[in-house]
């Protein structure tokens, strides 16, 4: 077989990565798939820009069109970023037969199915490991690796810049806005770090999880989303004393037909296996009717994990260009997208609320929660310093998301209530 | 496409799972291959026993000839057990052209090349993904996700009765034959629990992970095993007091083009990924070079979570029959096997040892290392209630394994030791 012709579309930080790989490890490459890969044309937006790692300036160009419309270029890579433009091109690139790898979680989770759809038309492969957990092999593991089992449950921590301050909050006790300038000044946060800390980008990530996972077509609207910028440290200090972790986590859950999925602030016991997932590292935790729990835990990003899960697409493609079979391994989506109502969405609650401390102000509220068949398993009534005020923390047990939302409005009213300075999420106790 | 007939050899605990499976997720099944997946032929020891499933008695057999010579068998699935007799009956099943799809990690460990050479040269599938580590898709992690990055490390907990032991000895301080005597009761550990506690389950998996890895033809005798039989509540109370975990470790190294593989009883600092893996759960830590760290955890056997492995590696070979490219997804050893020489070997050790309680004893103890270049992490001497000895506890730095055999002969023959008490490999302090 001829050497394998790849076009790259993009040479910032994954694209050098994937140039490097692809160079150091050839032998292996060669030996998997049983012919060369060669790089045959590079597009950068300046040509003469210092950059990661030397290419020959004979492949750079700044025209896409000299990648996706190259008659010799087998599989189009796409690590340059970007949403509505960068989708043109790789339905170009599709409809003139060349397959595409991708990094791109933003174009997966909102056209993903259109170009899922446009690649199987043409008898392409449209890979997308990299979108996901940068090095860790999760999509794999739930579309071959679980593909017996019916999964009912994902949890994951998929943002790393978000995942480095609250673990840097939790361990010193430094508040948001320090943690995130440091966060900025490493170079894990961006200078707008809005997509991370709101937590858009994980949202997306956990759309694309939905979608493989339970096999719907997850949109990115159906994910609901709450992000990490009103953690107060007082927050984390409580949570801390209770035994629980705080983490940015995404929920997919599935119960009969229904789904719902959400990214925000969680509450996980200190003994949950993702409590113990620090820094800027990812994990996915997976639950099984049959397997039981899993969890797949590595890098989430950075140039050379992110470029090995979309290297290790490439072999994918390659392989199945070399059996002839490229563009017949996707599957459609089995079941009609159903979300749950809010009363069907169930969870535990940590609520911290600042009350007069007048007598029977916390029978008053507990009245509230308990009109509404919602028990506590956790209370602490504190007074607060300097204040006329106390402080009560309530961890509920599992109440509906409708109960939830009424009884907080409620308590905004109660005459004895100053103000409901946070809730959170609260899983893993042991329910699925 | 007509239904896929399943010929299964064996139906214990992984076998019910197999049948549970196949027909509880049927629609998912059909949904991702297009076609029903029907038991034609189900091998058993005896016909009229109580079974943990039901299972229409006409397709039972106690002949295996009616199952792997049955000319509508598509697939024969092999959760029986046993290696030789086993062996020839799935070569059998090759010659005859049918896939197989095995859990049986000790026919896999001992002449998995001269099976998977048998189904290549018939054009036929042979996996194994539930024979490490059941229903964790490792195998699938290595092979597909990590693809292509050069795996340099390994390192699992790929045996769940002794992580079970380990883990509550390490919890209650409790000694080594009260929990094995437990996990007996509990059904974790067998009657004659030798082939777990001596380490020899987990040398077959490593011996398969490490043959997958690192790409060369890896034999079971190429593992160097012991057992956790002799720890002693002693050797667990010090290394929590060091700040250290221990687990049954598997480790495979790779260094230039030399490898080590071994399972013994290891020293993990208390944050390594690995340490937080307790009770029956398995998970295999992979170091990539362009990956950096991965982890890969659930259960590593059980009925449902190892069925869901089996009936994954199913789906595969479904997949693969709908595209007629059965048999040629295998990849051949891509390396000469070169195992490292003791003095290549490099590890961390831990040592508790008894010496007279006489002056210049430490002394002359720290000379026999330094006189070998090794230095010390962690030194501790206390004195040893009720006798005339004091016991010293080392952890080193890196020191070969030549020169540490050389340094534990020297210790036993020092008129100051009275006993060299234990000896473990100390790993995962941050060196790869």
């Amino acid at each position: 077989m001829n050497a394998i012709q790849v076009g790259l579309l993009g040479l910032g930080t994954v694209g050098s990565g994937v140039v490097k790989i692809i160079r150091e490890h050839q032998d292996k490459l060669q030996h998997l798939v049983g012919c060369p890969v060669e790089l045959k044309k590079v597009l950068v937006r300046e040509k003469d820009k210092q950059r990661l790692i030397d290419v020959d300036p004979a492949l750079l160009t700044t025209d896409p069109y000299e990648v996706i419309r190259d008659q010799e270029v087998d599989v189009v890579i796409e690590v340059m970023g970007g949403i509505e433009q960068t989708k043109e091109y790789l339905l170009e690139a599709l409809h003139g037969k060349k397959h595409v790898v991708t990094a791109n979680k933003d174009l997966m989770a909102l056209y993903g199915s259109e170009l899922l759809g446009a690649a199987t038309r043409n008898g392409c492969d449209l890979f997308y490991e990299a979108s996901v957990a940068g090095g860790i092999p999760i999509l794999r593991g739930l579309v071959d690796g679980l593909a017996s089992d019916r999964i009912t449950k994902m949890m994951g921590i998929v943002n790393g810049t978000t995942n480095f301050i609250l673990t840097k909050m939790s361990k010193y006790g430094s508040p948001y806005s320090e943690v995130l300038k440091e966060a900025q000044d490493l170079g894990y946060a961006e200078a707008d770090p809005t997509a991370d800390v709101e937590g858009l980008d994980a949202a997306r990530k956990m759309a694309i999880l939905a979608r493989l996972g339970f096999s719907m077509n997850v949109d990115l609207q159906d994910v609901q989303v709450k992000g990490i910028s009103a953690i107060s440290d007082e927050d984390i200090n409580y949570s801390k004393r209770l035994g629980y972790t705080m983490k940015l986590i995404g929920i997919a859950h599935r119960q009969q037909n229904s789904i719902e999925v959400s990214v925000e602030p969680t509450l996980l016991p200190d003994h949950h296996p993702l409590a113990a997932v620090n820094d800027e590292y990812n994990a996915v935790y997976v639950y099984g009717e049959a397997v039981g729990e899993t969890m797949f835990y590595g890098p989430g990003a950075g140039s050379l994990p992110t470029a090995t899960a979309v290297v290790s697409d490439l072999v994918g493609v390659m392989k199945n260009m070399r059996l002839g079979v490229n563009g017949r391994s996707a599957v459609a989506p089995q079941y009609e997208k159903q979300m749950k109502r809010p009363e069907e969405i169930h969870a535990q609650h940590f609520l911290r609320i600042h009350v007069k401390d007048q007598v029977g102000a916390l029978a008053k509220i507990t009245g509230l929660f308990s009109e509404r068949g919602v028990s506590f398993e956790k209370i602490l009534q504190l007074p607060l310093k300097n204040s006329e005020l106390a402080e009560i923390v309530i961890v509920t047990h599992h109440a509906s998301q409708r109960d939830f939302t009424d009884i907080q409005l409620q308590l905004e009213n109660l005459e004895v209530v100053s103000k409901v300075k946070s809730t959170y999420r609260v899983e893993g106790n042991g329910e699925v």
